[in-house]
């Protein structure tokens, strides 16, 4: 199967791993991506064994001294820096794993890949498209590896949707419909961090969560080709982190939706919020084909809904809940007996694995992995979802 | 399909109903009970279409004159009574039905079968086994109809479940789990009623709510052999419904318990309890089969869980929910189209539509329908778990 | 509550219904609507004891004389006709039920309307929005009561849902998501049948389903004022239903999607399709305030989604699966007890109840129950829906 | 909380790690257990930050060399052994860390403990009773920390039961009814291991799953002081895993069932099967107290279902779907933000921070860990169920 689909851990020739070669790993951000992706570094040796390579975590940069050095303390780096210069200039990184915020995306990006190093970035890839372009051509001209950090495509239930549509066993597809759900900002109070500044971040839901639903729509369906959009701020200004009673301006936006016509024709509605009451993270979508549906819900990130037409006995058919969790399963045979499941930061540890195999063993990023040319377009069907939502959704082209 | 399931909608004849005969019907009991089976009689002249017979409500009978002449004025019987006797006596009445409490199941209905009549009487059918066999075989003798409103045989998807255990679709049995959960008695303050006293009920969730459970038990997996059962109290006494101020003591088990062996070797596990804070009705049950498993509740009636060992593809199975909405679903080509649920009172009606068209055509009540062997079966298992809980859950063997 | 919510059942003074009067119904159409209201109509007077009057089935007519023949005498119509006009010229006729195919709403509507008669027509009110305004304007000049059948208003849950929204219970709204998905399309060989003719219909799945939603949004969340839309036609012709040889275009709509602008300056999402397969009647929707949200979907009918934000204890909050079959909830202490659910069907039960109450009792249809107002602005939703959709979803004002 | 609670991660004092002293851990068995608990150290010093002590991993012992060797390498041990005597000899391991099958929980451990070591060892406890007491006996003699690896009792919704139990949210508890089930062994062709043989594994499904259970049950209802139980093997006989042409026979449980009666006299049902078809790793209860409702299933390990009586408003009171998934939950603050879950490793991983908390800091493991006392009290309620079970199923008091 590892021909067909080119998801790393199919049809893997088992060994000890003794022979692995060492690979350095240099990071920016040292939060929450920062701590998901130094966790997947740390697993990948042990659980998906024998891994392609032994990441050494060289090198973490953050801004604040006592911060960097705490995480690299905690997490085992070598060494750290408060300029991320130092990362990308270490002979010894050949790696760089960047997870800063949106707006420090580009320029230590290109100055790793400019130094011959492999890239891995957060999403979303550039705070507008031509930031993501010129980082996806910096790549593809100096023949590094890169690959955009849409974690989701990593999620066992999600590779096996992507399988049973091109299996055929849905048919030919009709609907898509994506909802991300979060309700992290319904307090007023909550303060004006970075992802609420147009500057630092680019957008707000439509960046940091709409980002990973064009990614599905691509990954799962097809390619946008236009979109009608309109977005909702619903707090216009809030506390600053720091000082609370300053008030600053909310500089994008708290929600999103959108139509979006592919190109096989159909036309798909598309959704994020942070202010959706009692949905923690939900990462939702639901596809429909002329023999088949598909449901998920990332909140139950290890169940699959599948609705078969043509299952038998005819009279019990109805959505079945896929537990996807079985040794033949995606990613599966690294893990535990079926039923017993994995977690959020699984994802990563899958799709870290699968950098590091393609850039041990020279393996395509692509079509399971998401590059940075998948990083530039999905942030091109942001901006026309942004562009159209100025006016007033009329329909916007997406042009790559 | 009619040979081979015997239930009464399938692979009937369509018609105008114009020769359909009029059948006469005497009730006893106008509460809860009355008010369900009234409502059927009146639906099944158009809904089941065309019926076996037309019902025609004769007279119903209750102790107090005003409750009993509201509830014919309400529901269209031609005459009421105080005694049930002129119900029975009534020489237009054909069919008795008997939803009377508990304690007057025995009389009317032996008085009925003496002179000929059809009855249909609420479950359990007597309170204890002696009084039920008293029934059962007197009906038998006096060669009348007779059938035990276990009404949840009558559920579309539980009468699917009946059909894929038939046609092994589940292969061969190994659990059933069976649970009924209740919550209104939680309140200690719910006064004390007939359902709460021995001599009028003969006991409490044994009677009225693992009867039904027995009944699926025995109509979906096989004969019980032996049983241990432990059974509960929890507030020993109640106010008196009429005058609060005074205690009466509660005489019945508000939960019981019990482990079943079938004759098939297999052990079950059944329950049942008037104090399941958050439970309404929650009649439940779970089959698991070597080729596949079979779950349900009553509070979601038009879907029955289903996993199928052998689906395809292997990597999408897992339970199905199964909406029991198609045309060709059982008694579903009376109603609407798919998706387009119905309720709990409809079980009743494709009950009595049952036992109309084996009344009128000469149809056996079973193996579909339950009858006054079942019911009196029901009983004989239910006396075992109260005798056994009264030997500390000792091994009672059911003879019936 | 009744003075405060206006929805019938609540506060009425119980009596014993024999001083109710009644009432002519004569009604249009006797396949799946016909069948409906019937039902409702000899439903009522036992069920929503005391029925405010005695609907009297006086005429039924259809096109087909067998047919509508058959029918009566299902039903129990006493008579029976082939041309509308018999109906609506009948003395004994006080409530024209129009549930005929759309192209026969707006004729013999206005006809009753005329002869003072009040009027019950089925959703969506007109093929387009000036054959509902015709509709609306002369049974307000004529002061008959008009409803137009919008029978979810009429669900408990949903009854239930409003309440809370205006009791504040989830806050001030801030999306609001619905659905639709019915797959009875899937398979292109299902006839060409009246529903996806444009001439008979106005349009397809945006009128018969979208009509729903449109009224649900604005009975939950307020006024439409703009939209962006766009519709999809996946089988373009299908067979002839007298003659499978022959193939027919289809000219409507198999799919539509639209975002929506309220009055309070949310956006909205809404879809409808009839190619969604394994949905077999899926009318959901999702509402997010700031304070809680709200899920519901008909296909479970009885139970509503209810988080509310501030909840206790904390840390035991989340979504509550409310099962809103008590006593206190909307109509339903006409039913059973808590759990015991009711269906589809009984949603027609309440609606004409209400109707009945308003005609006999000269209460004002809205705003619980929807208007041909209701109707009205419904159908001018669906059509800046429908001329967005031809304008490659560009934002057209609702202007009723 | 810390004081109330006694589970380790609340109210704790956040510091940097630094001054954490190193702690040898010693292990025997490297396949699925050994994987888990390697895994949960490796993971503790970075996720649960910062941690009392930090563990090195020193031995590792297994029969197989060849695959002992592997398992050392793969999980970083720095020695490994083919005799457990090399692990708890090794006077650089203060912990022994017992996963080896059934049969060599009690030398190794008596062994270990003799030498004042500390113990951590995998469940059931020992064989029997009486290897369990001694194990314990010793234990406490001796002085040393003890835990019995009930993994689940680590799980953020049980200990969130627990709590919410202590706390008196669900009153006075009156059902527990627990079920574990598994399908893997529904294939009559899957190889005779040594969890289906007496000598090695003690019981079947019993002691594997019913161990779980029967701690689940006292860890949050009471102590059980009688028991009424039965059990089932559905397949005789297996193939030898070496050599499929050799049949062995099955000489323990397959399933059990049982009726458990409480100090509090409440009687709960308990029962587990490995041949559940569709059931992966179903280990579910649900408590109904006099003022609330708790359910749960492993399955879905990150949700609790909670209904409290006394919600407001009460008309939306019903199962709330709570996602312990914050940053107030138990544990949470070590892992992610809201919504993004954990798998059932991490169960392990708090487990023997617990573990190495108590250890290094002098804390006692219970009552939120499960000491060899526990460890000993499961084993005596799972040989009364046996001998129950070999007597009919007859009342057996559980004897400490």
């Amino acid at each position: 199967m590892a021909e067909e689909t080119g998801f790393s851990t199919m049809g893997r020739v088992l060994g000890d791993g003794s022979s692995a070669p060492n690979i350095g790993i240099g990071m920016l951000g040292y939060a929450f991506m920062g701590k998901a992706h130094s966790n997947a570094y740390k697993t990948i040796p042990y659980m998906m064994y024998p891994p392609p390579a032994h990441p050494v975590l060289e090198r973490i940069a953050g801004r604040n001294e006592e911060g960097v050095r705490a995480a690299a303390d905690r997490f085992g780096f070598r060494n750290y820096a408060t300029d991320w210069r130092d990362v990308v200039n270490d002979p010894n990184v050949q790696i760089l794993d960047n997870g800063g915020p949106n707006s420090i995306h580009l320029e230590p990006t290109l100055a790793a890949i400019e130094l011959g190093k492999h890239v891995v970035c957060e999403k979303p890839l550039g705070r507008n498209p031509a930031e993501s372009r010129r980082m996806w051509q910096a790549a593809e001209n100096a023949g590094v590896k890169h690959m955009t950090a849409f974690n989701y495509r990593f999620v066992p239930a999600i590779v096996l949707a992507r399988k049973l549509i091109n299996d055929g066993a849905i048919g030919e597809i009709r609907h898509f419909r994506g909802q991300y759900s979060q309700e992290w900002l319904v307090d007023s109070n909550t303060p004006r961090l970075w992802r609420m500044d147009k500057e630092s971040a680019g957008s707000g839901a439509l960046g940091d969560l709409g980002a990973h639903t064009i990614d599905l729509a691509r990954f799962l369906v097809g390619e946008p080709v236009a979109v009608n959009g309109r977005m909702s701020t619903f707090v216009s200004e809030r506390p600053n982190p720091d000082d609370a009673s300053k008030m600053e301006p909310v500089t994008v936006d708290d929600a999103y939706a959108a139509l979006v016509e592919f190109d096989t024709g159909i036309i798909g509605t598309i959704e994020a919020t942070r202010y959706a009451n009692g949905r923690k993270n939900g990462n939702a979508f639901e596809i429909n084909g002329s023999k088949g549906s598909l449901a998920f819900n990332i909140e139950n990130l290890n169940e699959l809904q599948v609705y078969i037409l043509d299952s038998e006995p005819r009279e019990a058919n109805g959505f079945r809940s896929v537990s996807v969790t079985e040794q033949y399963h995606p990613y599966w045979d690294n893990w535990w007996p079926q039923g017993h499941i994995i977690g959020w930061e699984h994802t990563f540890v899958h799709e870290l694995y699968h950098f590091l195999d393609c850039v041990t063993n020279d393996k395509p990023v692509g079509p399971w992995g998401a590059t940075f040319e998948d990083g530039y377009k999905a942030d091109v069907v942001a901006a026309a979802i942004a562009a159209s939502a100025e006016n007033n959704g009329a329909r916007v082209e997406v042009k790559y």
